[in-house]
C-alpha cells in the first residue's frame, strides 16, 4: 500500500469511483493484454495500439508477463457517436488485471487509465491494486483547433490525437476557414483550397487518414465551415459572392472583419450547396458547426435596391433576421444530409430552429439563453486557451453550475490580479452575452448541456508551438467535462497537473514541457546554451488576454476606441522568446512547493536543494547568455528579465538563509523585494516575471 | 560571408566539393521548393516531404519566401539499386537556391544537405552562397540493425530512416533471425513467427510500409536470413532440421550456440526454398544476406553413419565443406529467384562462387581476402557499434586503404589506452580473421568494394535505447563512406558531430541526445530530478568492448578459458544508468573544449562560465540525488561515481582558479587528481568516470 496511485493521486481527470485495494500486481516481466476470444477487429486494432505503449514503459512483455484480461468487448458502431456509452471497469489484483468496458471506447478510456495508473519504486514497477469504475460525466468534450490563421499538418493533428486521448477528450472540432485560409480539398470547388488554402490544406486523403486514427481512439471530428461572416479567405477565391468588402488578396490581418457572404445571391447557396457535400463526405460526424460568430453588423444593413426587395420579399426587417435567415437555410441544408447543425452563439435568434446547437463562447449567459430556449448547448465562455491563463482560472468554470455562479465566475475573471489590467476587456465580452440572451424568449422543453469545448484560436499558434500552449489548460477543462464536480479542487488539480504533462510527454509524441527542439534554433541558441535558456524562459509568463495578441499599445488603443495598430497578422514569425512560453510555467510550481515546503520544516534538505539550485542557476544567466544576447536581438531585448533573476537570486538564498536558521525574512529583504517587484511588474518584451509570484505570495503567507 | 556553413563546418558527412560564394540567401519568409514542371510522382513526394521539414525550421513558407528550384529529375527505378547515381549539385546565391540531380535519389541527398545548411544570426534565418557539388563516394553505405536479440517495431525503423538519410546512409540491413527470435511473417512458413516471433515480429504490411518509406528516402532495405548457424529460433519451431541440439524453449541466452540447421535434410531445403520465396516477395531488393556466420565447428563434425554417407555422396570432407556445400545450395537458390547472395567472412573458403558478395566483419584479412579472389566486398570490421567505443575510434578505418594500413589500424586498437584492458580479445578476433583468409586462394579478376556497414547488434539495445547507441558513432562510418578521405580529419569530425547529432534530433523523430523519456521513469526519476541525473549521466560512459555484454567477471572467465557466467540474456531488463549511457558523452567534447580554450584564453568568459557550470552541477549532485538514491537501487550502485564527481567538481574549479590568474596548477592539485583518477579507475556498476578524461588530458599537456 505505498503508492500514492492506490488514491488516485497521479489521475488526471479525476476517475469517478477508485477504491484502493491491498497489494500490488509486479510487472517486472511486463504487462500482457489479453484479448478476449473472436473479437471483433476494432477491439483488435486497439490492444495492438496499446501493447507496444506498455512495452515502451516496462520492456516487451516476456511469456510470464503479468496479464490485463480484457473482457469482450463490442465494437460500437463504426464511429463514435455522442452518448455511446464510454464506461469501463478496471479491477486491479496482486494476480492480475481486468478491464470491463461495454463498448471499444470505454476500453480505449481504460487502457489510457492503465497507462496513468503505472508505477514504479525500488521493487520495480507495478500497478497498485484497486477497482476503479469510471466514465465522463458529459457525452461532449471538446477541443477547437483552428487551422485558418495557422494551418496544422496531418502530423500534428494524428499525434495530437494521442494528447486529446490521454485527457478523455472525445471530439476534435476542426475552424476549417476563416479569412486568413481555406483548409480542406473541396472536390466541388478546388479553387478554395487552390486559393486559399496557401501554406497547406486537408487533402482528402488527409482527412480519411484523420477520421480513421480519431475513430480508432473514439474521437469523433467535427468540421467547421464558418460561414457567413469570417468568410475573407472564400471570397478571395470567389469575390462574386460578398455581401460587402471583398479581399484585394488572401488577408493576412486578425481581427473581425468585413468579410461576409451575400445570402440574398442564388451563387452563394450554390456553393454552400458543393460545400456541405464535400464536408459530409469527408466526415462522418452526425455535426456539423457552421460558425455563425462576429458577422459585422453593418455589413448585412443592406442600402441598395436590389437587396432591399429581397430583404422585403422575405420578410427581413434587419441585419440580425439577415442572418438568422441565413443560418436557417445553412441549418436545413444539413438537415437533407442527415446532418445537425452547431453554431457560435451569436445564431441565438427567435427564428432559429431548436434543433440547433449553440456553442456559448461570449458568456454564461448565452449558455443560459440556449438552453431555456430548447437548443442544446456547449459551453467554451471560460475556455479560450489563447488568452493566456493559468490553468487554475479555466479550472474555476463548471458548465453545469447554476447560472448564477456561473455568471459570478465569469465576472471574477475581471477582478484577477493576474488580469487586473484588462479586466474591462473581459467584462464587455460578457456584457455582449448578456445582450445577446435577453432578446431570448424561454420554452418549456430545456435544451440539453452537452457538453463543451476548449478553445484554441492559432493568430499565435502553429503547429511547432502547439504541444507547449494546448496542455497545460486543457487538462483543466479536460477534468471539468469528465469528472464529479462535487470532488473538483483547484489545488488537487495544480497537484496532479505537472505530473500529467510529464505523462503525456512520455506515453505521446507530443511535448507539452519540452517543446519542439526546431523552436530553440529559430532563436538563435547553441546547444551548450540551452539549459540557460530554459532557466530563463521558464522563469517568464507570457502577458495575458489580449494584451499579448493587440500588444500592449494596441490594447491601449482599443481602449480609446481606436483602432489597434496590431503587431501581428498571419505572416508574422513567431521566433521570440515569449512564443515559446506556456501561460503557465511548471518549474514556478515547483519552486512555489519548495518554498511552502521549507517553511515548514525549515530542516528539510529537499526543498532547500531545489531553492539553492534555482538561486544558483538565475545568478549564472548574465554570464551564460551573454554570447547570445549578443547574437540575438529578442535575447538581448529580455535584458532586463535577466538582470532582475539575478537579483532575485539573490534574495532567494537571503530568504534561505533566514528560514533555515528558523528566523523570519527581515523588513529589509521584503523592501527590496517590494522595489524589485514593483520594477519588475512592467511587460518586458511581452514578458511577465513569473518567478516574482511563488516568492511574493510566501512573503504575503509569513506577514 | 560571416557564416561558418560557407565553408561546410556544419556539414556530416563532409561533401566532395564546397566553394563558398559571397553574400547569402536570406529566409526571413521561409524556403519554397519550386517543382519541375511535369515531375514524375516520386519527385512530386519528396517535394512534399521535405517542404514542412523546412517549414518546421523557417515558419510556414511565405508567398514571397526565397526559392529551391529543383531541376527537372528522373524518377530512377522504382527502386534505389546499387550503383544508382546519387549526385547532385547545388547553387545558392542571394537571389534563390537551385538544385540539380540526375536522379530523385540525388535530389532527396541535396534536400537533405540544404537541411544541414540553414544558418540563422541576429539578422534572421539564411542560406550562405555557395556552389556544392556531391555524391558519395562508395555505393553500399549500410547500416545492420539486429531484430532478433531485441526486436524494432515499424515506428521504430520508420523514424530510423529519417536518421539514416541525414547521415548519406542508402542501405539498411536488416538481421530478422537469430537463436533468440524470428522476425518477420513467414506466409509460407506461419509456424516460425507464430512460436519464435514472441515480443515481435514485422508483418507483411509492415514490411511493405518500411520498404515504401525507405524507397521514397532512396534506401535499400536488405534482408538477412541467418543461416544455417544462429538458428536456435528457426529450431524452435522446427526442431526436426537440427543438425546438432534443438532448443527445448526459445533460447534466451546470448552468446554462439550450436543450434544449425542440416544440410543433409530435404526438409531443411523445403523450408529454405519456401522462406527465399517469401522473402523475394517482401523485399524488392537485388540483394539477400544469408547469414553464414559463427557455426560452431562441432556441430558439422558429423559422426552418424546416414550423414557421414552423405558426405561421401557429395564428396564433403570436413565441417568446413559441409557449411560451404550449404552455402553454395541457398546461393544458387536465390540465383533462381534473380537475386545475389551476401555472406558474412566466415563464408569464405575455396568451393564459394564468386558472385557472392562477402561482408568482412573479424577483420581487414578478410576483406582483401575476400577481394582476391574476386568477390565483391563490404567493410565492418571495424565498425561494431555495439562494443561502445567512442566514435574517433571507427573514424580511424578507411575501408578502400591499402589492406597493410588497415591491418594496422585494427591491429592498433589493441593499444588504445581505452581499450587497454580488452586488448587481448580484440587481437583474437582478427587472428581469426587472418586464419580464415590464408587458406584462400587469390584469382586474376578481383572482386569490387563496394563500401561497408555500421553493425549495431542488439543485445543491449532496444528501441527505447536505438537513437542513442547509433547516431554518435554512425556518423562517423557515414563519412568514411560518403566523403573523399584525402579530407578525413578526426579533430574536423569530433567537432561536426556535436552540431550534427543536435540536427538529427531538430529534423527528424530521433532522439540520439535527449533520448527516451520512458527511460528515466523506468530508472524511477521523478520530473525534478532530470537536470541532476541528466548531469550525472553526462559524466559517465560505458565500460568497453565485450566487458560490458560479458561483465567485469565474466570476461576475466572467458579469458582463462572457462564458459562466463554472462550477466545478460534477452530477457533482461536494460532498466539501469548504463543502460542510457552513450559510449561518447557530448557534454565531456564541451567539457573539453572548454579547458583548452581556458588555456588559450585565461580571461575568456565563455569557457570560464562552462567550467563554472560544470563544477557547480557537480557539486549539487549529492544533495539532489540523495532521495532518488534512497529509492532506486540502480542509483545507490553509483554513489562512488557521485562523490568522486563532487571531489572532481573541488579540483575543475582549483584549476580555473589557477588558470584565470595565469598561473599553472599546482603540483598539490595534480597529486590530488592523480589519486581520484586511481580511485576511479575501476568499474562501477559498468560506467567509466568520462569526466576524468578531458581533465586528464588538459594536466598531460601542460606538463
Amino acid at each position: 500500500m505505498n503508492s500514492s496511485k492506490h488514491e488516485g493521486h497521479g489521475l488526471l481527470p479525476r476517475p469517478l469511483r477508485l477504491e484502493p485495494r491491498w497489494g500490488r500486481l509486479e510487472l517486472g516481466r511486463g504487462l500482457r493484454i489479453e484479448l478476449p476470444p473472436d473479437a471483433p477487429p476494432p477491439v483488435v486494432e486497439l490492444v495492438r495500439r496499446f501493447q507496444p505503449r506498455f512495452d515502451r514503459l516496462l520492456g516487451a512483455a516476456a511469456e510470464e508477463a503479468a496479464t490485463l484480461k480484457l473482457a469482450p468487448t463490442e465494437a460500437a458502431g463504426n464511429h463514435p457517436a455522442l452518448g455511446d456509452d464510454e464506461t469501463y471497469r478496471l479491477r486491479i489484483t496482486a494476480s492480475g488485471a481486468e478491464l470491463d468496458a461495454p463498448s471499444v471506447w470505454g476500453a480505449a478510456h481504460g487502457f489510457e487509465r492503465c497507462l496513468q495508473l503505472l508505477d514504479r519504486d525500488a521493487g520495480g514497477a507495478f500497478l497498485a491494486a484497486l477497482l476503479l469504475e469510471d466514465g465522463p460525466r458529459l457525452p461532449w468534450r471538446g477541443v477547437l483547433l483552428d487551422l485558418a490563421r495557422h494551418f496544422l499538418d496531418l502530423p500534428t493533428l494524428l499525434r495530437t490525437l494521442d494528447g486529446l486521448a490521454a485527457a478523455g477528450i472525445n471530439v476534435l472540432h476542426l475552424h476549417l476557414n476563416d479569412d486568413q485560409g481555406f483548409r480542406f480539398e473541396s472536390r466541388r470547388c478546388p479553387r478554395l483550397h487552390e486559393r486559399s488554402g496557401s501554406r497547406g490544406y486537408l487533402r482528402v486523403e488527409d482527412v480519411a487518414e484523420l477520421v480513421a486514427a480519431a475513430t480508432a481512439r473514439g474521437i469523433r471530428v467535427v468540421p467547421e465551415l464558418d460561414v457567413p461572416g469570417h468568410a475573407g479567405a472564400i471570397l478571395h477565391a470567389h469575390p462574386e459572392l460578398a455581401a460587402g468588402p471583398a479581399p484585394a488578396t488572401l488577408p493576412r490581418a486578425f481581427g473581425p472583419s468585413r468579410y461576409a457572404l451575400d445570402p440574398s445571391l442564388d451563387a452563394t447557396w450554390g456553393l454552400l450547396e458543393a460545400l456541405l457535400d464535400d464536408l459530409v463526405e469527408l466526415f462522418p460526424d452526425a455535426y456539423v458547426h457552421l460558425g455563425g460568430d462576429e458577422v459585422h453588423p453593418e455589413v448585412y444593413a443592406f442600402e441598395d435596391a436590389r437587396r432591399r426587395a429581397w430583404m422585403s420579399a422575405e420578410g427581413l426587417t434587419d441585419a440580425a433576421a439577415v442572418q438568422a435567415w441565413f443560418t436557417r437555410g445553412v441549418v436545413a441544408m444539413l438537415a437533407e444530409r442527415g446532418r445537425r447543425a452547431v453554431g457560435w452563439d451569436e445564431v441565438l435568434h427567435p427564428a432559429m430552429p431548436a434543433a440547433m446547437t449553440v456553442q456559448a463562447w461570449r458568456g454564461a449567459a448565452t449558455l443560459e439563453a440556449a438552453l431555456a430556449a430548447g437548443h442544446d448547448a456547449l459551453y467554451s465562455a471560460g475556455w479560450y486557451l489563447d488568452l493566456g491563463y493559468p490553468a487554475r482560472l479555466h479550472y474555476r468554470f463548471d458548465p453545469a453550475a447554476p447560472v448564477a455562479e456561473l455568471v459570478a465566475a465569469e465576472a471574477a475573471l475581471a477582478t484577477e490580479p493576474l488580469l487586473a489590467d484588462v479586466g474591462d476587456g473581459i467584462l464587455a465580452l460578457q456584457a455582449a452575452a448578456a445582450d445577446t440572451a435577453k432578446a431570448l424568449p424561454a420554452v418549456a422543453r430545456r435544451g440539453r448541456l452537452l457538453g463543451g469545448e476548449a478553445c484554441l484560436w492559432s493568430e499565435l499558434v502553429t503547429q511547432e508551438l502547439l504541444d507547449v500552449r494546448l496542455y497545460g489548460r486543457l487538462a483543466a477543462v479536460a477534468e471539468r467535462l469528465w469528472s464529479d464536480p462535487v470532488a473538483a479542487d483547484e489545488a488537487s488539480f495544480e497537484c496532479r497537473l505537472p505530473g500529467w504533462l510529464t505523462h503525456v510527454e512520455r506515453v505521446t509524441d507530443c511535448r507539452p514541457l519540452t517543446g519542439d527542439p526546431a523552436l530553440l534554433w529559430r532563436l538563435g541558441v547553441e546547444p551548450q546554451e540551452r539549459l540557460a535558456v530554459e532557466t530563463l524562459l521558464e522563469a517568464l509568463e507570457p502577458v495575458r488576454w489580449y494584451k499579448r495578441l493587440l500588444g500592449v499599445d494596441g490594447l491601449a488603443s482599443r481602449r480609446e476606441g481606436r483602432p489597434p495598430q496590431r503587431p501581428y497578422d498571419a505572416d508574422t514569425l513567431l521566433h521570440r522568446p515569449v512564443d515559446l512560453l506556456p501561460p503557465d510555467s511548471p518549474a514556478m510550481w515547483q519552486l512555489r512547493s519548495a518554498l511552502f515546503a521549507l517553511a515548514a520544516d525549515p530542516e528539510g534538505l529537499p526543498a532547500r536543494v531545489t531553492l539553492r539550485d534555482f538561486a544558483g542557476r538565475w545568478r549564472m544567466l548574465p554570464l551564460q547568455l551573454g554570447a547570445l544576447q549578443q547574437r540575438s536581438q529578442p535575447f538581448l531585448a529580455l535584458a532586463d528579465r535577466i538582470e532582475q533573476l539575478a537579483e532575485l537570486a539573490d534574495l532567494l538564498d537571503e530568504l534561505v538563509d533566514a528560514v533555515s536558521a528558523f528566523e523570519s525574512p527581515g523588513m529589509a529583504l521584503r523592501q527590496r523585494f517590494g522595489e524589485l517587484a514593483r520594477i519588475a511588474a512592467a511587460a518586458v518584451a511581452e514578458t511577465e516575471l513569473a518567478a516574482l509570484r511563488p516568492i511574493g505570495d510566501w512573503l504575503e503567507s509569513r506577514t
